[in-house]
């Protein structure tokens, strides 16, 4: 049993559930002999390059659960790319450095695709360097775009957050006797898990959404009219759900025609096609339009979170503690769905390199022909995943979330270079 | 006692807890002996214009008890205003005679300031003209701005909302280690209440909002960016909440400063302070800026609603009909504060030509000198409207709300003419 320190950390865009999984983990950790001091690092691998880490036995224990059910990376997160060893070697010397330093064998890191390419990239340099040490992938993100895992960590509290709020935004559409388009734009990037969950707000109840447009299908403001047209001339009403990052055949982002923005990984930074839509509906169909952008909240809206997903998320961390101290090292920990009714799941590893720098999208033959609903197999995939809701404690009328304290334990190395930070 | 039937709408703008109120008032109106047909009148007084009348007692017993947790006017809104029965008297022969053709002695009517205007011509003109009905406004809105009552039923929940929203919302900007300026914008109109809500995100583990301006204190540019600059030198980060209806020192609406859209009441229409604030700040003080719109979901956020506020509405909209079988007739049905701690409440009458086209804004006192942040006082106010939470029935993981079948009855009047509409 290889016995040394463990370090936890976080990273990419937050969710309601990333500080479940670090708690699975955190707990695990405490609780095994393999591994002696259990540290947490500020900012993701920026923690570790600037060795800001600190220790998760000085946190107050009581804190630490409600850091549980507490929204968004709370160990801190970033986003930062390793450069390829091959190409520049600064940050490996660095993390290594530091690892060593602490006699760190056990790094878990919980994020999206771009954390599961560092993971990728430390084993495949800890292999070279022959460093014995265990790295873990958690899977997170509310896009729920990550491979090698049924579903992700964080997607079902996003998409049951969508499912209410599309639902209430419906209803609330419904109160005049006039007419009126609703355009709710949702996040997730090239995948569209997010806007199709909105589909489980239907019921025979509530008719609603009445079309969704996903970045799997190519969009066209010919056939978007038309279904706008037919909606409204039957109901009077559309509530429309659109995933931020849909594109025309060509692959052109929607909302992204004039302008090119990208992010530090090349992704291009998205949020806006509901205002677009909006104009063109105000412009060619109907003046009454109300464009509802979720925006931030849908990633963590913990008062409205998934049970299922919370667990799961947490069980994940657990999991990754205990395969890393079986001998495990260089995989995402993933989700098996072994079940759906009832739902049953479990762990399941995957190698990393297949997970990092890839995307899980919606398959074709879940959207109907017309491009604009998803199926049934799709809303069978999703709804387990939404179901219970989690104690949130409450003080005061007001969620009581849980803030580490994050006192930062004496560096050890020497050398002060940062990598290429 | 005056024997007859009744009629109960809504009108307005939305709430969380507007058919808490129906529900109070259709269940305590089933019950009483004086009060033999319970209609509604889908949206409004236009469902009393067209004759569009439904009966309770042909809902279903089970979906009535679900629509008390339902978001929304699930009677059906309006926004119509009546003229002066002096100027035009096309809707009171109209309303009246579909009274009298239906024998309506008993009209509560559920909406904001616009509503109260109704109840409070229609009280009148039903004196002038000898016909004995008892007619009760019973408040709601988010806004919190009714004059005759300590606090609007709706409020507390939209309050509860964009707490706990903000609280969400800073928690999600302060995972990564850059600077951020976050500007979440709230309704509210004329009245700071919901922006000022927002203060009570703030406990000694999450020090935010760091600053909320409210239509109240005259806004300026200079002073914005001071105080902006301010804890943006000591923090890294800043967290703002602005109302939509913050105006500059001569009246101005800030967002309004081109544009002069005014709604049929002649309210301005508002929305996208936040974005221009955003601007403001890119250009002048930092260019990592987030725009937080909560748009109407503050209004319908049933999920995450106050519970004290759902029961007082209920019980306010049961002590309507209590109130009107004594005999009350042209109130207001105002909730009066007893006690703090423990919050104790009761209902209370207000006149109703008090009540109508006033506005119920935050006393200067309750704002800091530097104008940019609310009192204790303030704070006390709102706490013990944001306690508990509601009991929602979940089915398959979605909110249960309940829809109503409104079937209409048959119309008797022979005349067609349908007011001014």
């Amino acid at each position: 049993m290889l016995k040394g320190n463990c370090i936890i950390a976080q990273s990419g865009g937050p969710t309601s559930a990333i500080n479940a999984s670090a708690y699975g983990a955190i707990t695990e950790a405490l609780a095994s002999s393999a591994i002696q001091k259990v540290y947490g690092a500020k900012n993701g691998i920026l923690g570790v390059l600037r060795e800001e880490l600190f220790d998760f036995e000085e946190e107050d224990k009581e804190e630490l659960d409600y850091f549980k059910t507490t929204p968004s990376s709370g160990l801190g997160s970033c986003r930062y790319r390793l450069a390829h060893a091959k190409d520049d070697k600064k940050d490996y010397i660095r993390i290594f450095e530091v690892f060593k330093a602490h006699n760190i064998r056990y790094f878990f890191y919980i994020g999206g695709n771009d954390s599961m390419d560092t993971v990728s990239k430390l084993s495949a340099h800890a292999k070279k360097i022959n460093y014995d040490i265990r790295i873990l992938g958690i899977p997170k993100t509310i896009d729920n775009d990550l491979m090698g895992t049924d579903h992700c960590p964080g997607f079902g509290s996003a998409a049951k957050y969508i499912i209410g709020s599309t639902l209430e935004c419906a209803i609330d559409a419904s109160v005049y006797d006039s007419n009126i388009i609703t355009i709710i734009e949702v996040m997730g990037r090239n995948a569209g898990w997010l806007a199709a969950a909105a589909a489980l707000a239907k019921s025979k109840r509530f008719d609603v959404p009445d079309l969704i447009y996903l970045p799997e299908y190519p969009f066209s403001y010919e056939n978007f009219e038309k279904d706008i047209k037919k909606v409204y001339s039957e109901k009077g009403k559309v509530l429309v759900v659109v995933s931020e990052g849909i594109k025309d055949s060509k692959g052109n982002y929607i909302e992204h025609m004039d302008t090119q923005d990208h992010d530090i990984f090349g992704h291009a930074q998205l949020g806006g096609v509901g205002s677009i839509l909006g104009e063109y509906v105000k412009n060619h169909i109907e003046k009454r339009v109300k464009v509802v952008q979720l925006g931030i909240l849908q990633r963590c809206a913990m008062h409205f979170a998934s049970k299922t997903d919370i667990e799961e998320s947490c069980y994940i961390g657990k999991r990754a503690v205990q395969y890393a101290i079986e001998g495990k090292s260089g995989y995402l920990v993933g989700i098996k769905r072994l079940a759906n009714t009832p739902y049953k799941y479990d762990a399941e590893l995957f190698e990393i390199e297949k997970a990092a720098n890839s995307e899980h999208l919606i398959p074709l033959e879940w959207i109907n022909k017309e491009g604009n609903f998803v199926t049934k197999d799709c809303i069978e995939y999703i709804k387990p995943l939404i179901q219970g809701e989690p104690d949130i404690p409450m003080e005061n009328g007001v969620p009581r979330y849980g803030k580490l304290k994050k006192k930062l334990i004496p560096k050890k190395c020497i050398n002060l270079n940062e990598g290429r930070i």
